[in-house]
C-alpha cells in the first residue's frame, strides 16, 4: 500500500481497510472476560462503517513518509473511539437510532447496559492500542487522540448538537457544532498519521489539520444533503431523519443548492492547503473529492 | 505529605485528598466548549467520595520514593476513571440509583445524555491527565490504567456484577466479579503510584499489587457487610440496596460472620505482602486495617 500517483484511491481504500480491520479482528481473536462484551464491541465495530478516519490517518502518514505497519495503531485507535461514539449516540437518550448501516444498532442487538459498557471498554481499548506502540511521540498521540475525543472534541460537539434539537441556530453555531461533532476526530486523524512520520512542530502537520478542518466540515454539510437527497436503502439508516427531528441543517439553513456550494468552497480550501505536501498528498486530494462526490 | 513512620494515617489521607482535589480541581478552572457538560462532569467527580484510589497512587509512590509532584497525574487519573464508572453504573439501564452520597446522581441533576457523554469525557480527561505528564514510562502508565478500567478490568466487572442480578454464583464467582469490578482498580491505584518510581520489572510493584488485590478483595467484602449493618444516613446511599435488588453478597453466601472473617484473613495477606518494601510501607499497611474497620 504505497501511495503513488498512479494509484487509484478506490485500491489506497481498499487497502486501508484491509490493513485496520485485520487490526481491529486481531484485538478479537481471543474471547477475554466476559465473551457478550467482547461480541457487543465488534459488533459496535462492524456496523461502524467507511473506515474514513483511519484511511486519513494512512493517507496522511503515508504523505509524510511513515510505514504502513506503524501507521496500523493510530489508524485501529481513532476508529475505536469513531465506533464507541457511534454505540453512545445511537442510545434511547441520545439520538435512539435502532438501524446503523442497515443493522440493528448495538442497544437493540445487545442491551443498553451493554451497549454503554462496550462504548466504553471501546473508548479505553483506543488508547491500549496506542499505548501498546510505545511510540517516542506517545504523548503527543494519546495528547492529541483524547483532546479530540473529550469535552473541547467530539463529546463537547455531541452536547451541542443535543442542545441544538428544537433550536434555530444560525450557520455559524451549526458549524461550531460539526467542528467539534466530527470535524475534531478528522483532525486528528491525519494528525495522528502525520505524527507517526514527523514531530509536532513540523509545518506540514498544520498544513494536514487545515485540510482536514475544510473536508471535515464538507463531509458533514454533504451528510447532510444526503438526508435530504438519498434515500433509506442506500444511506443504511431512516432518510430523513433530521428533518423528522426538527434537527437544523445545512439544507434548512442555506438551501440545497446553498449547503452544496458551500461544500465544494471547502474542498478547494482543502486542496489548497496540502501544497506545500507536494505529490505525496495526491490521494489526499483524491479522497476530498469523493468527500462530497459519495452517495452513502 | 512524606510519608513517615510517625504520620497518622488520617493525616496522610487528608494530604492526599487535598492534593488530589487541587489536581481535578485545575482541571476545571476554565470552562471548555460546553459549560453544562463541564459542570456534569464536575459534579461526577464531586460525588465520587472517599479518594481511595488516590491515596493509593501516593502511598505507593511514596514508598517506592516517588515525589508527589509526580504522582498528582497518575492520582488524578485513577479518580477521573472511578468517576467515570460511578456516573454510568448510576444510570437508569444500570444500576438506576438517584442518590450518591446523599446527592443526586449526575443524571438526575442534570439529564441522562448529560451523563452519559459526561462519564465518556471523564473517561478520556484521565487518559489525557496521564499524557500530559510526558513520563519516560509513559507506555507503560496508560497500559496499567487501559487494561484495568476495560473490557479486561472494570467494564468486564460491571458487566459480570450486571449479568449475576438474579442469579445464584457462588463465592468463587463473586470474588471473580470483583476482582475485575473494583479490584482491578485499586491494583492499577498501587501500580500507577510505584511505576512513577520504579519500572515495570521492580519485583516491588509485585509485592504492591499481591498487597492491592486482597486489600480491594476485603474492601469490596466490607462493603456488602455495611449494607447489612450500616444505615443510610452514615452511608449516602440507600442501605440494604443489594438485598432489596436480590445481588448476591459475601454476607448472603458466607453469613455476617463469615464475610467479616474473610475480610480479616485477606488484610493479614495483604499486610503480610509488603514485607519486601519496609518500614515506608508502613501507611499502607495501617490503610489495609482501616478497610475493614471503616463505617462508609
Amino acid at each position: 500500500m504505497v501511495a503513488t500517483q498512479t494509484a487509484s484511491l478506490t485500491a489506497l481504500r481498499k487497502a486501508s481497510t484491509t490493513r485496520v480491520d485485520a487490526t481491529l479482528n486481531a484485538l478479537f481473536d481471543e474471547r477475554t472476560v466476559v465473551p457478550r462484551l467482547d461480541d457487543a464491541m465488534r459488533h459496535g465495530l462492524l456496523v461502524g462503517g467507511k473506515r474514513l478516519r483511519p484511511l486519513l490517518v494512512y493517507l496522511a502518514g503515508q504523505a509524510l513518509g511513515a510505514r504502513d505497519e506503524d501507521l496500523d495503531a493510530p489508524a485501529a485507535a481513532i476508529e475505536l473511539i469513531h465506533a464507541y461514539s457511534l454505540v453512545h449516540d445511537d442510545l434511547p437518550a441520545m439520538d435512539d437510532d435502532e438501524l446503523r448501516r442497515g443493522q440493528p444498532t448495538v442497544h437493540i442487538a445487545y442491551d443498553e447496559a451493554t451497549a454503554i459498557l462496550a462504548g466504553d471498554a471501546l473508548q479505553t481499548l483506543a488508547f491500549e492500542v496506542l499505548a501498546r506502540t510505545a511510540h517516542p511521540r506517545l504523548g503527543n498521540l494519546v495528547m492529541t487522540l483524547a483532546t479530540a475525543s473529550g469535552r473541547t472534541g467530539m463529546v463537547a460537539g455531541q452536547a451541542l448538537d443535543l442542545a441544538a434539537v428544537g433550536g434555530h441556530p444560525d450557520v455559524d453555531a451549526l458549524a461550531h457544532m460539526h467542528i467539534h461533532k466530527t470535524g475534531a476526530l478528522i483532525v486528528a486523524a491525519v494528525r495522528l498519521g502525520g505524527l507517526i512520520a514527523v514531530d509536532e512542530a513540523d509545518p506540514r502537520l498544520e498544513a494536514l489539520t487545515r485540510y482536514a478542518r475544510a473536508i471535515g466540515l464538507a463531509f458533514q454539510i454533504h451528510d447532510d444533503v444526503l438526508d435530504v437527497t438519498g434515500d433509506t436503502a442506500t444511506l443504511g439508516k431512516t432518510s430523513g431523519a433530521d428533518s423528522a427531528r426538527a434537527k437544523p441543517t445545512y439544507p434548512s439553513l442555506l438551501g440545497l443548492d446553498g449547503a452544496q456550494q458551500k461544500a465544494r468552497i471547502l474542498i478547494d480550501e482543502a486542496i489548497a492547503a496540502l501544497a506545500p505536501l507536494g505529490e505525496q498528498a495526491a490521494p489526499l486530494a483524491e479522497l476530498a473529492h469523493y468527500m462530497i462526490e459519495r452517495d452513502h
